[in-house]
């Protein structure tokens, strides 16, 4: 199709919005836009004489229209404008974390029944192009691990609280002032947009297609003061970290806050940055750092997908490993809490420290169950990493010959 | 072309060329090697029953070959090799980053003319895919910086001159014994590697082909035990730092041994990693770390050009301020030296410490020609990145005011 013919339409015109359309302007595309469908009518747009429109119709019944860019923010309305696009046979390309995370298997289906094209490299880590980079340069190997920090609003809160040794509140608050949170930063903080991207990047890594209210995410909202100065006094920080890794034939995923040291990369990812550490079997470690959200970053993965629509095709279950692989949520890990208590009945091993605080050795499916618990108490839970386990252990150690040598 | 047909010769089988060969067995890919050609006929090779030749004609007579994967260490034999396959339209995949620093705007010219293609992103990062990032995710967007530690080699020696405390030979011996220096180390050392690959990456980041007797480079070969001390007592590490920046229309280059801070991505990468920060006008900076070098790790990038030669192709100046840029060595930078004295006639300004150690501003033309002066008398010369150099000099203002005061 002509690159003057008008066959594109764009959903919202929010942050990441008008980024898109700001690449699509200064290349020259913006011919190709038939129509941008927005909400309300009533607000003012810069610039203000684009062809907008409230009536979804406008593009579902205009044959012309071949290809749509989904950027709205109601996860409910996206996955219907993706549904009736992919079940035209239309190229879609969307950014929306919470609606992919839900209906990735069904939309990948639909992609291939009717022969349409679904692409959303701007869904996850903003402007790390890490989709590309799972599906393209790992097609010859075996990813076994991956971790990072997908989620921009709760790190630049754990980086204030961190560096300028201000309240969780407090840093909410300023992460709010400064952009990098919203109104409703619930999703942000209680660890939903990390595990929404994180099932993206599982279904490229790994080949499943694991839906969020099976996994485990718990996020910043419980940490108390009392963490934070644990954490400092052992030359530690506090990341919201996703992971997912397969062991033994065995995929497991979580979303926690993790006690990290400074030879971890994860340690060093400041404000609204995010960073991916995926580790494979003939590469190694790989790790990737950039702008986790913004109207230009997003919007140029977004645009990105856009004018490679043609010739990207994402695979899905390319993975040597993913035919064999199990999702398990037996697993146990480690975790540390100010209330470790609390949780008594799902522990297998614990260590007291100072009154309830202390580790507790506890199954990812049992975390979950208890999830509702803890946010109930504003019970603090933080994962150990392997070498920071070690760490905290041999310490304890020291302490326990202390006392009883 | 069938997969089965015998249409591709190899060139070396060392480290890469084995980590090239392991891939393509994994991928049942075999079938398509014609024959790889070796110098040596009488070294064991492993495995043994492929189909050897030390006769160059093998492939240049075989119209059946289509495809050359030149992976030997000799530049001048690899660059006779590159050339005349690219002469008679074949496709050629390289990691020979000296040959291609020294020879790309001609290859380049010949793949154009002989509709060959010329790919070679195992040259540079080993396996990071650098080239691939560079040219496709920044499509739409102005780069203005990259700098990186490129080379393993002298990383992993400057890793064990500052965790372990040890001296540069030895931690250059050490490097020998693990298999991360080579017996001559002087390219790498020196900084000729870093400079290679800085070159081929500028041509596609600025859109410019320069050749390495143009630009700068000075080794970590000449650093001293007082550096370190230096560097240490200041909470800095020493890395080579190979950079390439746009700035009002001028380009500069440089490769040198360079102070970072922990706020520096660079300032955490350890032994053979390399890390490559890109910063660009509407993503502002990403950072990319991974293996720089090794039998798996490049073999793979190497093996995925091979896998992509059709459908890849290479962009060179597509950069919208590539045709303005104007490559630039008047620039001057802050250095600091064991002996700042011996640079006398070419400094612009001059901070002395103790006796002949301190910091000068100088021309990087003038630190080229200097360069000889300076190998001679075996005198260090580090650069000071922006925030460092601040620091270090508000901390200098802090000792002049007290005794002076």
């Amino acid at each position: 199709m002509s690159t003057q013919t008008k066959h594109t339409a764009l959903f919202g015109f929010g942050t990441v919005g008008q980024g898109f359309y700001h690449y699509l302007a200064e290349n020259n595309n913006d011919k190709q836009l038939a129509t941008i469908v927005i909400k309300n009518a009533s607000k003012s747009r810069i610039p203000d004489n684009l062809n907008f429109t409230t009536n979804v119709n406008d593009v579902f019944q205009n044959n012309q229209i071949n290809t749509v860019v989904e950027l709205i923010s109601d996860y409910k309305e996206a996955f219907n404008i993706v549904k009736n696009a992919l079940e035209q046979g239309k190229k879609v390309i969307s950014s929306n974390k919470k609606m992919i995370a839900h209906h990735l298997e069904e939309l990948v289906e639909l992609e291939q029944q009717f022969g349409g094209k679904f692409l959303y490299e701007g869904a996850v880590a903003g402007s790390i192009p890490i989709i590309k980079i799972i599906n393209e340069h790992y097609a010859f190997d075996e990813i076994t691990e991956i971790r990072g920090i997908l989620n921009g609003t709760s790190n630049y809160v754990l980086t204030q609280v961190f560096e300028k040794g201000i309240g969780y509140q407090e840093a909410l608050h300023q992460a709010q002032q400064a952009g990098f949170a919203e109104a409703n930063p619930a999703a942000d903080v209680e660890g939903f947009d990390a595990l929404y991207k994180l099932l993206i990047l599982t279904t490229h890594a790994f080949g499943k297609f694991i839906t969020p209210e099976k996994a485990l995410n718990i996020g910043i909202n419980n940490l108390k003061n009392s963490d934070i100065n644990f954490a400092k006094a052992n030359n530690l920080k506090i990341k919201l970290v996703a992971s997912a890794k397969s062991h033994n034939n065995k995929l497991t995923l979580s979303v926690l806050p993790t006690f990290v040291d400074e030879n971890d990369d994860l340690f060093h990812i400041k404000n609204e940055f995010n960073g991916v550490e995926v580790v494979s079997k003939n590469i190694g470690s790989q790790f990737f750092k950039g702008k986790g959200a913004g109207k230009l970053p997003t919007g140029h993965v977004v645009f990105s997908d856009y004018q490679n629509v043609e010739k990207t095709t994402y695979t899905y279950q390319h993975v040597p490993s993913g035919k064999r692989l199990k999702y398990e949520t037996k697993e146990s890990i480690w975790v540390y809490s100010n209330k470790i208590t609390l949780l008594e009945k799902y522990l297998e091993d614990v260590v007291l420290l100072n009154g309830p605080q202390g580790y507790g050795s506890i199954k990812i499916a049992d975390l979950i169950k208890a999830k509702d618990l803890l946010n109930l108490h504003q019970v603090s839970v933080i994962a150990l990493s392997e070498n920071v386990k070690q760490k905290l252990f041999l310490q304890l150690k020291h302490k326990i010959q202390l006392v009883y040598a």
